[in-house]
């Protein structure tokens, strides 16, 4: 097919596919990855140039966001397929974009996801917040801890990585409450709960993992009547996106020592303005937005999925990753 | 038996056996718990009181210090039996201990250890260093890292912590090299190989972890070569004694970067004086000796372990947890 990679220049090298990174997936891919008419661009004249003749379109949400008038049917009228490069799609207004099957890679971050959030859970536990304090007022301050055993986890979100947080969470002994939109059962969960009864588990979370995507059904979902209901510290970990929580409620939380801490990797807004009373907030251990791309495998793993996806789309079968904009993911 | 449990008034709450911990554990043990004469000392004067009819002592290693003299045949001459709550005999003279069987709590501190130390490893390979040395400058700076699978980790000291660490690393995907004294075959390992191959392993070490006991030999066993033989980029754990690394070397290595990090929870000395350098050090990871003793279960756990060594002292088996002073652990 004729498939173009479109690459957004100001990306960090994490995200950008490489031509070698092509060559090898395509080989991993056997015949679904040979055949192919390929190109490879970074600017929308370098898209321009091509858009009449691309059947399937390759890109991250930087990239697709600046070509989306150019992808529409006068515009793209071969384009029959596009594959996103990251999950989130929340950047995407679901009007502008074109009516083509669309997939994105989700799953390519699950390992990496499940890694980030047993150090974020281990570093709770462990009160490494307080530790990191403590360090920076050169003050020996000896508190004992317990490991995670037995402890109550709540993973609200149970896509790949909410998932694989799970089973990471499981592996280590806690006590683990799934809550998705629709709950089926998943072996990582004692139970699985809809988001109707999320008030109700909130009172009995000890660790609260924020890992859904950023839909109007889940902006601010985390409000401070919410925070409110957490037990006194109870902690707060996200990887989803900033927007799932009023952040200003959460270090209101924090500061008052009603929480006993939160790591986060996602933020409103973000990059975190210098002035922003975040950086300074009590037992607040920020990452930026880093947690769950492995910088040597991300690619990689996407590419995978998009060949698995590719394969689906010629066959006829359902896409493996869709993106349903309808529910905004 | 005449059992006297003697614990030091200084000593965080963690670390003393209360009355109903050994009510509790003694239930747990069944007839092994049954039919003893038990006393409870916190001070000389308490123990002076019972010493000469005590057949069996329990006690930490500060408690067990300040009554070493007390301990001797002529004023304890019941005296057959000691258990150490604690694993680390390093502070005890091997001349000064009484010649009876002695055993101490290892295994009580596997599981807490196999998760500080997973909690370590993957802040380092996530560069939580730098990320709270970002947080402290309110700095956005983007870094994105690689996961555990396939990277390398040597456990050097594969008692009941290093090996638990080594588990949790391989749980995770990592290849890792134990040394121990005997170099017998460990599950979790790719490969046992003997002390006397260190110089070669820390050539291929990404991640170095020191989990062996504090002895003549393995005092400053990281001294400034070794740690001169490290890749750069590679990485530190300590959660076995501070002395085992030569304290200034390893924080020149972090200063020149030379290293990507370290996270230590033990240090040469302790506490540590508020104007050591190593409190500024960077991507320095401080944890004040809390790493590995569980405040809920470590009493708990010490206490089962002590009846699986009385019961084998009472049939005239070998103890489970024996302390062999000319090895000194």
């Amino acid at each position: 097919m004729r498939i173009h990679i479109q690459n957004h220049p100001r990306q960090p090298p994490v995200f950008l596919v490489t031509p070698e990174q092509w060559a090898e997936a395509a080989e991993r891919a056997g015949a679904e990855g040979a055949g192919h008419r390929v190109s490879f661009g970074a600017s929308e004249v370098e898209f321009a140039a091509v858009g009449e003749t691309i059947e399937v379109l390759i890109a991250g949400p930087a990239a697709l966001k600046h070509l989306l008038p150019a992808l529409q049917p006068d515009r793209a009228p071969a384009l029959r397929f596009i594959f996103s490069t990251a999950a989130g799609v929340d950047g995407l207004a679901p009007a502008d974009v074109p009516p083509v099957p669309f997939a994105n890679n989700r799953g390519a971050h699950a390992e990496k996801a499940g890694e980030f959030v047993t150090m974020a859970l281990l570093m709770l536990a462990n009160d490494m917040p307080q530790c990191i304090e403590d360090q920076k007022k050169r003050h020996w301050g000896q508190g004992f801890t317990r490991g995670l055993r037995g402890r109550r986890l709540t993973v609200l979100g149970l896509g790949a990585m909410g998932g694989a947080a799970a089973e990471q969470a499981a592996h280590f002994g806690m006590r683990v409450t799934g809550i998705r939109a629709t709950p089926a059962p998943h072996h990582a969960c004692e139970r699985v709960v809809g988001i109707e009864v999320l008030d109700e588990v909130l009172a009995e979370t000890e660790f609260l993992l924020l890992s859904c995507p950023l839909t109007p059904a889940t902006r601010k979902i985390l409000d401070r009547r919410r925070i409110g209901l957490l037990p006194p510290g109870a902690c707060v970990v996200n990887i989803g996106r900033g927007p799932l929580i009023d952040q200003d409620a959460l270090c209101d939380a924090l500061d008052a020592e009603k929480l006993g801490g939160a790591v986060l990797d996602v933020f409103d807004p973000e990059p975190v303005p210098e002035d922003d009373r975040i950086w300074t907030t009590r037992r607040m251990v920020m990452t930026p937005h880093v947690s769950v791309d492995d910088a040597v495998t991300y690619i990689p793993r996407s590419l995978d999925i998009f060949f698995a996806n590719l394969n689906a789309f010629r066959r006829g079968a359902p896409l493996l990753t869709p993106v349903d904009f309808s529910r905004g993911y």
